[in-house]
């Protein structure tokens, strides 16, 4: 079952265009996860916070992928990381037009 | 500039096609929401948790949107509501395919 994952933690860095050309070969590496379907990325520069709502084919590699992006935020020294995963109810999504 | 919502809270009530048939209505009037493109309806029978992933046309309209949504959670006696407004990195997203 579709798995959205729902991510957000502190972010000191750069946003907008200088993010961008920071994190453009995570953004391709992401494209190579199991099971990943598309992110969101998202950034807020008044809260400091930055993260990302992504959607994956199913439960298990949602759950594998926030383990590993976890893992690779605390390395950089971000965190703590607010990790959340849910299904989607799909008739209620559909009548608002949600893009799955 | 489009504005990602991202709302999650304590959720006891029914999910799946139960929560289809009480919520139907509910779903209908998002979207007379000034501003609202699409929402995404979620739920985690485990963490007994729900909310949305909604995307706005601007800001503004996305913290008119919470502040009425959280509203009536709390008439519901639904709560504490964790409510986040996000820019989206339009780049970095476009890679990773986001339906924006």
């Amino acid at each position: 079952m579709k798995t959205l994952l729902q991510v957000d933690f502190p972010y000191q860095g750069p946003m907008g265009k200088e993010m961008v050309s920071q994190m453009r070969a995570l953004a391709e590496s992401i494209n190579e996860e199991p099971g990943m379907v598309w992110k969101i990325w998202t950034q807020n520069e008044q809260t400091a916070e930055a993260g990302g709502i992504y959607l994956f084919e199913d439960e298990a590699s949602a759950r594998a992928y926030l383990e590993k992006h976890s893992a690779r935020l605390a390395a950089w020294g971000i965190g703590p990381v607010n990790g959340k995963l849910f299904a989607v109810n799909g008739p209620l999504s559909t009548i608002n037009r949600a893009p799955l």
